[in-house]
């Protein structure tokens, strides 16, 4: 097999320049599962810019992407080497020019995150992070911080899309809890593989959602772990990709002491039916 | 009277270069009003630098300045010329190289504000506003967004640094109203000096918040109205400096319509003994 990791690295800035485009041009808004939660036919013209050119070179690898699922595709990880996606993490930032929208492609073998990349379009900032090899950021090299006491540690994390109510409350008393430990404070730029890339720069102490899918979590994964950090499932027991949750944090202590503040909002799983 | 508009760009960004280097080394953080509340010796050697360089060149206007009022100095608005200083906003940012930091410098005439500098110093943004004159960023003219349709907003606020939990608590049922109305997302990078100008930029549509101070307003306040958006107090009335509260928006409509959403939290007066 060759190696696809200079390639993802050309694609996700072709796709960036892409959205840098079309950022500049009016732009048409659907609605996806909530009023929140938005979509416009450049996250699908990236997507299917990205398929093609991976299908083309390897043909025989399985790809995950946040637009092909919500056309119907499925969303299950195999062993097979399996490209995970997501053209525009950021779409309602995308859609206001808010100044945070990626290009995240995650690489996974046997279940396992290989590598990411996560290309902050409009910084122009290329996030990558390769199993083994470090994680780096416009080729400077990233580490987490080292602030274990969740007294003095800042947080990155998110409203989220869904507007029921019941999830919005569970979502706001856990924030509740947080700020109430108390913690220096919360802080949030609208994509998921920002805010991790955000603590694998060390900038943020951690970083946890639910609700979110593989693609907002599959690049950036590993350049967190890369970068010294660690992923957890909510719970505290292991992370798991296709969950739909996750704490990435600088450290496993950090991460636990998160974990006993957090309640669990239920959302089907990425890869049920 | 010598006009300080050139003055206070350059001390703005001299200020700002003060920042850029403390922020590599250590820092020794010291707690204000709460665990939350931060401030470090830079704030300090910052508003001083301003402060001497101001009374020199001016020595009979006045000066309301966020460490100078930490210090036991009183922060009344007068009719005389008036500096109104934040040495360092998102000191909290600062401490954990969040990177989103500014230097806010306000000017105010009879009550009125004038002109004001926000320095994004860590991305190199010198947003500025002149009565009468438009608001710019590094040069470029700004222009709030014309999104007056609140369930198709993105706005950005803070969780404030107090820890109480009633004002918790109203915080985020605050919160609650806004995400279920529904709109499109909330953002937050950290410092209410940026926050507001990404409003004056058109890529945020309104900003709120309760329980800042006038320096954390008088730098960006003007860079808002300058740019064609609209400052107006939580509770829907006028606009008051010293309140400790503020809406910044884009339009009228969609600062009325965010105020009948929002619960006031109380907080003692700036000018207030």
């Amino acid at each position: 097999m060759a190696d696809p990791w200079q390639e993802f690295i050309t694609l996700a800035r072709q796709a960036g320049e892409v959205v840098r485009e079309a950022i500049k041009n009016e732009m048409n808004v659907m609605i996806k599962s909530s009023p929140a939660d938005l979509v416009t036919a450049t996250d699908q013209k990236i997507e299917k810019m990205l398929l093609s050119s991976i299908k083309e070179k390897y043909p025989s690898h399985s790809f995950i992407g946040e637009e092909s699922v919500a056309a119907g595709e499925k969303s299950v990880l195999t062993d097979s080497p399996t490209w995970i996606i997501d053209p525009i993490d950021g779409t309602t930032n995308f859609v206001h020019r808010f100044p945070f929208v990626a290009v995240s492609i995650g690489f996974t073998v046997n279940k396992k995150m290989e590598f990411g990349v996560v290309y902050s379009c409009l910084e122009d900032k290329m996030y990558t992070g390769r199993k083994g090899k470090g994680a780096f950021c416009n080729g400077q090299k990233l580490q987490v911080s080292k602030q274990e006491d969740i007294t003095k540690s800042l947080l990155v994390t998110e409203f989220g899309s869904s507007r029921t109510p019941e999830t919005v409350r569970i979502i706001l008393s856990n924030l509740e809890r947080l700020l109430c430990v108390p913690i220096h404070g919360i802080r949030g730029v609208g994509t998921a593989a920002i805010n991790m890339c955000l603590v694998a720069t060390g900038v943020a102490d951690a970083y946890y959602e639910m609700g979110i899918h593989c693609w907002d979590m599959a690049g950036a994964g590993i350049i967190v772990t890369e970068a010294g950090g660690v992923l957890m499932d909510v719970t505290g027991e292991p992370f798991d990709l296709m969950s739909r949750r996750i704490i990435a944090a600088n450290s496993k202590t950090l991460a636990e002491r998160i974990a006993r503040e957090i309640q669990v909002v239920p959302f089907q799983r990425d890869d049920e039916d």
